[in-house]
């Protein structure tokens, strides 16, 4: 089975409630449900869920929820880690670090695709891991990669948010047995440099552990360093602030980056991107340097409508291109027609009026577009406020309730959880992303949205927002939801190459596409740092 | 011989009016001058250069000039490119593209570091390549390295400012013959899309000349990607804003990148900056997407100065974590107080009655700020003014004549010509460059100067100033001017080795060093690219 449009590992974007910082921190834990796991976490759909999907997409939901099988009923093959090879991994992290156990085996059988859910929610346990092993430190790490060289085992490496690896799929490609490499435990936050806003945190340590342990100097993860602008994430990611790595890999540990600013970076080649990009396919991160920011004390949020989707790509296009980053707000979102129908019929209080207030004004179909600025003092954020404001007049935006963006911004992680509700009442829900230049992103908005809709069929909901934007273009994220197949399965790899197909026909950028150069330079690295591909049972093969 | 710290090639950085703009365009064709090349742009030193020297670092220049000898008088090798390897670079490139003329070689006969011009200007063309090929098309670039590797013929690509390549030495390693790959034919500009602001241009174009063609449509080079400031550049550098490459190896055409936003470079190894950032040791970079930002309307100066370098330093960085890019200015740079003494004593009418001023307050060693903010409408200028203001007050700084950073701004591309008038008179100038957290960017900053002025003895000169910045620190480039010994060539490798030494002792970076993983990942990709290293002949093996 090819993957030619990325499945977010680790990342189950469900609804328009969600948001890349949850996606790689808490919740390749917590999120694969099975035999009642975590109901605490359990987030119910908003009122009136069910008649917007019939009213808006016709979709008919199950009568009746049909729950994950329990724990119990999962099937998983044997467990085929050779004896010895189970001998070596307890001499180097003990035996109560070496798990077979049937709860730790299902909780790392796979990612969060929709694929990976269904498979799990039904019973079909088989792509679960071996064993799962917890290193305590990156000598371990080392050491396990070491003792699964020399057994002929794969590595599926899991971390917290600082590992850049979510969970995925545990492909055991032609090894004997595979096995998960969960670094949680790797969880020190080591020092805190408040003068150069720099930390040094261990892989397994997660987003939200870490944030606190920043707050406490005034800080938070830095923004963006490409000047990218994220749009879902009020702090950062790790990945895209690390500055310095230290890499366990089959072959050695490798320690990477360091301060390398801008004069220099163009003195040598940049290959801790590389690393960090790869999701574990190179190496295992085991601690970065990561740069920090203040804390701002001041957060405003802002709602706006565009005409239509059209104007509101040209307004945000704008936005990045004549404000920039630390003008334009630090989270800008946009949803076009369909997801502001969605999102503002879910706004609380003040988003069904204001849809109301905009069709009167004959806007048939309008965009939603919400902002949160952040800053220091009051004075930065007005004068931003006021450059916001004139951009988007110039374009006839209509100013909104304010608490249409913030009902967003607080709710916009609860995502993976009402996705495990609507597959409970067997309806098909996944996201896809694409990338593509401001000159082409309306043709691909369009391209992509009506293949989609014509392989789900009448019965379905096609929405999408800007997700990220820079001065030279945007990228898309869709969420697609439809009635279940009798073949979920079939239906997901259906949808996937719709989406990818119409993707690379409308010029967009189809993930782990680099060009073609991308796959020879993945492979020769492989060959450099992971000989025996371990790290890679049959997922490279798939890239570039 | 070893080049622990970078001589940067093709960037003749001379004096303290240089910058990274000029490093890379135009200078590389024209700054070796030998036999009178160029004489239109010969720059004579500023009125009172020489009593300033002796005054400051006590160097006593030679009474007379002892220029460059003259083209007929470099000894060059004899051309040992066989026959049947001429043959077939003529059958790609055409008889009249395949030069073996004295005036070619010696043009490509190194870089512009100290060794290199002080070995053309003394008549020593041992570096000379063999011939210079003069490719015109991206396809005769892929013909032109099959053939050297068929003969087995090293390759040094030499670029325009797209190229991520300057002069560089035409190290010949155990190959029988070595050509410069000179790209300046490759010069259209093939493209430019203003609404995504990307334009398509080849690697063999100049600065000047593609600034040109953004201007027509009211764009140009964009700003730094990674939210890094270049202090010293007014637009950008190709490099920073590539998004896309098209790039010949030795083993075939490479397309690298396309629009790939901040949401989905985590997603796959970012192979890019590794290409770009190789200058040529992978691959000859022929055509490059890059990203352009509008021209901005409006510029201002301002001049500042602080009580020392280290409230310098402290101001720098709060510009850098408080402000950020957007707010922050365009272009920061403090020199240090030995530096800010000679711009100021060359900074036309101001500069030393505002020495003498600051000296008066019982600031016996100031550091001079100078800054450049851009904008597109007054109002974001006085903001950005105000915010300036409020942080340099709260370090104390003095406010100065505007026409103090005017002057230097003019005057910054200067340098490379000064750099020669000096070397006539037998002083040694040399820069070097590195950087760190700013939590230890003072304590660098000394224990560099210190070792510099050691190995330097009485008579020279060492000035520094801040060359990069960001939230997590800065980048420091010294210049250093001293009396030239018997064997300049053994006092530059000493120089060097002080400098190197010192740096990694006070936790300084040290280019081309990557850590310990970046020579092991440079060699596997070279391994794939490059199998038998005609791009690398003895380059590599330096690194890491």
């Amino acid at each position: 089975m090819s993957l030619p449009t990325r499945v977010r590992r680790g990342c189950p974007a469900a609804s328009v409630h969600n948001g890349p910082v949850a996606d790689r921190t808490d919740l390749p834990r917590s999120s694969v449900r099975h035999g009642g796991g975590d109901p605490e976490e359990a987030t119910s759909l908003p009122v009136g869920t069910w008649p917007l999907l019939r009213f808006l997409g016709r979709i008919t939901p199950a009568d009746r929820d049909t729950p994950p099988v329990a724990l119990e009923e999962i099937r998983l093959p044997e467990d085929s880690l050779p004896d010895v090879a189970h001998a070596a991994l307890v001499a180097v992290v003990g035996d109560e670090h070496v798990s077979t156990e049937r709860r730790d085996r299902v909780e790392h059988a796979g990612g969060t695709s929709y694929p990976d859910l269904y498979r799990l929610r039904t019973g079909d346990g088989s792509r679960a891991p071996d064993a799962v092993v917890f290193p305590g430190t990156a000598q371990e790490v080392s050491a396990v990669l070491a003792a699964c060289v020399e057994h002929g085992v794969a590595v599926v490496p899991v971390g917290g948010g600082a590992s850049g690896v979510g969970g995925v799929d545990p492909g055991r490609g032609s090894f004997a047995a595979v096995i998960s490499l969960d670094l949680r435990r790797l969880d020190a936050v080591r020092s805190v440099d408040p003068v150069s806003q720099t930390a040094v945190v261990e892989a397994g340590v997660g987003g939200p552990e870490a944030e606190a342990a920043f707050e406490r100097h005034g800080l938070r993860l830095g923004p963006v360093p490409q000047s990218h602008q994220q749009a879902t994430s009020g702090g950062g990611r790790f990945e895209e602030n690390i500055v310095a790595a230290t890499v366990a890999t089959p072959t050695g540990e490798l320690r990477i980056g360091g301060r390398v600013p801008a004069g220099e970076t163009a003195a040598g080649p940049k290959v801790l991107d590389t690393i960090i990009g790869s999701e574990g396919l190179l190496g295992v991160i085991t601690e970065v340097t990561v740069q920090l920011t203040r804390r701002p004390r001041l957060h405003r949020q802002e709602t706006w409508a565009l005409r239509d989707t059209e104007r509101g790509f040209e307004a945000l296009r704008d936005l990045a291109q004549q404000l920039g980053p630390g003008i334009m707000p630090d989270i800008s979102r946009l949803s076009d027609a369909n997801e502001t129908t969605t999102v503002m019929s879910r706004s609380g209080i003040a988003g069904i009026p204001s849809l109301g207030v905009l069709r009167a004004r004959g806007w048939r179909e309008p965009a939603l577009a919400v902002f949160q600025l952040e800053g220091q003092d009051q004075s930065s954020l007005r004068f931003r406020r006021r450059q916001l404001a004139k951009v988007l007049k110039r374009h006839g935006a209509a100013r909104m309730p304010d608490s249409i963006a913030e009902h967003w911004l607080r709710n916009r992680f609860h995502g993976p959880h009402q996705r495990d509700r609507l597959m409970d009442r067997g309806v098909f829900i996944e996201t896809v992303e694409t990338a593509t230049t401001w000159g082409n992103v309306e043709h691909l908005h369009g391209a992509v949205r009506s293949a989609l809709t014509e392989t789900l069929g009448e019965r379905s909901w096609v929405q999408c927002h800007v997700s990220h934007l820079d001065r030279g273009g945007a990228s898309l994220r869709y969420t697609v939801m439809a009635n279940g197949e009798s073949d979920p399965l079939a239906q997901w790899e259906r949808v996937q190459a719709a989406a990818s197909d119409a993707m690379i026909a409308a010029g967009g950028s189809v993930t782990h596409h680099q060009g073609d150069g991308g796959g020879r330079i993945l492979r020769a690295l492989r060959a450099e740092l992971d000989p025996t591909g371990i790290l890679d049972a049959g997922r490279l093969r798939g890239h570039g």
